[in-house]
């Protein structure tokens, strides 16, 4: 059988053969390992793939936990299946290749519910047999609106918050009730064109290439730990609205891999940086 | 034989057909012809190739003088080889790259002469018997130190002056002596970390691309008509040596690029935009 | 109004002044121009994009017909939203991103019914109110086969037909029932690992990049002319599953391309090449 | 101080944990660990930086060959500085990559000689103070045009021999002199246009992109374990001789990356396949 092992740790010398041995004395072979150290935050960081018959995962974590340093944080087997919610405006592209993916038992994850502030995307959502909240954030506060989304999200409990080109401002509040569990795709290759309109910045900028990134959302604006990024070429006969069309095909893709990375527990957050084990 | 010819006139009905007949009094075949019309200034942009015999270039350049709107900009066979100046401080990627293809004939220019504010690129110009100037910014003035480059560089009178990682920002006074003559390489994706360090900077944002720029120098700082971009991927294990590394690779491409297509005379600058006739 | 203006004849001098001349004299004015000319062939290619009243395109269509050389194909204003049938096995990736599109009227093209020879997508396909055919090839002749499937054809007429992993391989016959019509995505980057199980010969040779090729189907199994093309990178830990699964993100991503060129008529076919105005 | 450890061997459970062990017998860091599983081959391999003092290498090495399965392949820091000799024809631009590099003290290579079949890159090469030698292969038998080579490579005890765009097909007795030590940069995305004039063939099937392909050289003709692959797009206006030009800047950049993989001990060879451990 397979156990996937995550741990996250304090630096120190000899982690690595620490860590095969307390495995080894389970029985437990290596198949894939990977491991980094971050030098700025003096943390170490690996992700094990081995087999092996291993009757409960409560005696390799207790033996892991008594070994490690103080302040290590260890996942053995985590939650294969991700249930995650989904939060859209009017764009299909994210949703569409989602929803997809999801019919077919390829996005690792269980797609729980669809939430849009505008109910463009209803019909095709439901099509999946997927419910879909459509909670408008007109003639309300902020407050009101999130609070209605949370009251959805709360009763669905998703692992992950996908922002799907979900075009609202979230606050503190919300974002906080999600810690590092919120994944944005943004329409630029960040830090370049943060805020409103990139397409329109890049096009006045006159850039040769435009970009996507997938990050965590954290309480600053298109500052969280990106996760994922790419870009492609453009000349100077794209007009905004061919960027856009362009940039969609790029924002599919970079927030799709994305989702791939984290559901399968690759990505580990470090400060503002991720640690990708691809 | 081959003919080149390149206009900028304001936009109006009919443009092609015109040109084209002129084009055919005078018994020119276009093999090549490329356009563009830039909506926002409203300015048409066409590049040429044809064949034909073309006593002299005055005639046809009248005759599209004399139909084209007024302030048309008309270039009938421009210098095939530029002159360039090569302005370093020490890295010498760029240059290394410039003058193995200036040896081979391969750069479309010629290399008239290397001015660097450090020597230690030194050694390596003078074995392609190219002089090379050494010009310290140090225990002078900027106003100083940029007559002391103008004096080289009036002798030398380049087409094109091109910072191949030189290092010190120019001033408005230099820039205006070279308008829309001086290519700049930048060791970003610009917009995305202007000004000093960038991957540093980069680094510290835990971007997942690293990239380069090239562009024309105006008084705002990196901020001048971009004619070429790439990126490249990085990742976690990716620390400051190492991006500047990779980076160097990419700037060195993007550079030499940029440098064809302008000595091609494929690009147009509009506004703060280039068009690029690939 | 915008009128769209494609030509294909033979090549001789002044095509551009006539051609642009006829335009002129019909008050059209040019708003985007590509041409070609296929040296190989003789043949020249232009499309053109123009605004203008044209009240009826049998004029202009008759005008060009007289001026230019024998043996040229013109079309003018073709229809905008091809129809197209869809061709599919058991994969669902390129079917998926298709039916999405086409939900959304993104697609340029109206999908008038999908025929597999597994019914795995059926459930997906009629989800979308499309008509899906499951049409077995089990237990028959090809001849028989394909009859079958001419049989739903004909009924709907389909301008393109998509073959969008398909896994049968289809006889001359057929293929001549649709000359230029039907597009294939193949999972190499042709020429390399023509015919069966590409990734599985690819990760025998050791390949550090894996592509997808769309392209025209003709009576040469993977040779017709090639649309589009790209790779991405893969590494010693890819087995023949991960490249399948990495793989189809870019199947995916050049068959839409693919469809995106051809159903907006910029593609021309040159014998066994493809001549793209992008 | 660092260490680099390379280790090749039969599979079996406990690797890691056995290796890491020693390691941490001998007070040995792991700052860097990748390991990879051979399926197919059964083999295992391992690249391994750790800091510690070592006074003698014997000793780790015995420990650890005592503790291995038999038939392991052990290597403790290896040479630092490889020495290379660089095998040419006409074309400059991967010689003149790689003589920049060196110059510059960043190619991790010594560049021992360069041998020419023509004599066209001898002044180049000769700027910077590098043996050239002139040995043509007309008027002689290729026996005898290879002994002459081996006489010069003998006399210089290359590490490995580049083939810099060395158009000549060398004989298997002359492969077997340097076996896994002849590094080829192939113009095509092998195994696409294997053989003669890729670029033509390219050409001729119209592709959408081109490529290159560094490999170690065996006695099957371009069928040598791939190091390093990239394709850049071109399109219908390449003919052969932009497909060559554009071609070379890949080309450079392939091979270079290649080199620095090799001479970094990032590869092994397993089979006729690559483990690059970037």
């Amino acid at each position: 059988m397979n156990h996937l092992i995550r741990i996250q740790c304090p630096d120190r010398v000899g982690l690595v053969y620490l860590i095969t041995r307390i495995l080894s004395v389970h029985s437990l072979n290596i198949t894939e390992m990977r491991e980094f150290v971050d030098e700025t935050a003096k943390l170490f960081f690996t992700r094990i793939v081995c087999t092996g018959n291993l009757e409960t995962d409560v005696l390799l974590h207790n033996e892991l936990r008594q070994h490690l340093p103080e302040g290590s944080a260890i996942t053995i087997n985590p939650k294969k299946e991700k249930k995650i919610a989904v939060l859209v405006t009017k764009e299909y592209h994210c949703l569409g290749d989602t929803l997809v993916r999801h019919f077919f038992n390829t996005l690792n994850a269980k797609v729980c519910c669809v939430i849009g502030n505008y109910n463009d995307l209803d019909a095709f959502t439901t099509k999946f047999d997927i419910p879909f909240y459509y909670i408008s954030h007109q003639d309300k506060s902020k407050e009101t609106f999130e609070a209605e989304m949370l009251q959805v999200l709360d009763e669905h409990a998703p692992d992950y918050v996908i922002l799907a080109k979900f075009m609202r401002i979230l606050s503190p509040q919300f974002i906080d009730s999600f810690p590092e569990r919120i994944i944005n795709i943004h329409h630029s290759f960040l830090p370049a064109f943060i805020g409103a309109s990139p397409y329109r910045k890049a096009f006045e900028r006159g850039v040769k290439l435009i970009g996507a990134t997938a990050h965590f959302v954290t309480n600053d604006l298109d500052e969280g730990p990106i996760i994922e990024q790419q870009t492609i070429q453009v000349n100077h006969t794209f007009g905004v609205a061919e960027m856009i069309t362009s940039g969609k095909e790029i924002e599919k893709a970079v927030l799709s891999r994305a989702m791939k990375l984290v559901f399968e527990d690759r990505v580990f957050i470090t400060g503002n940086k991720t640690i990708v084990f691809e």
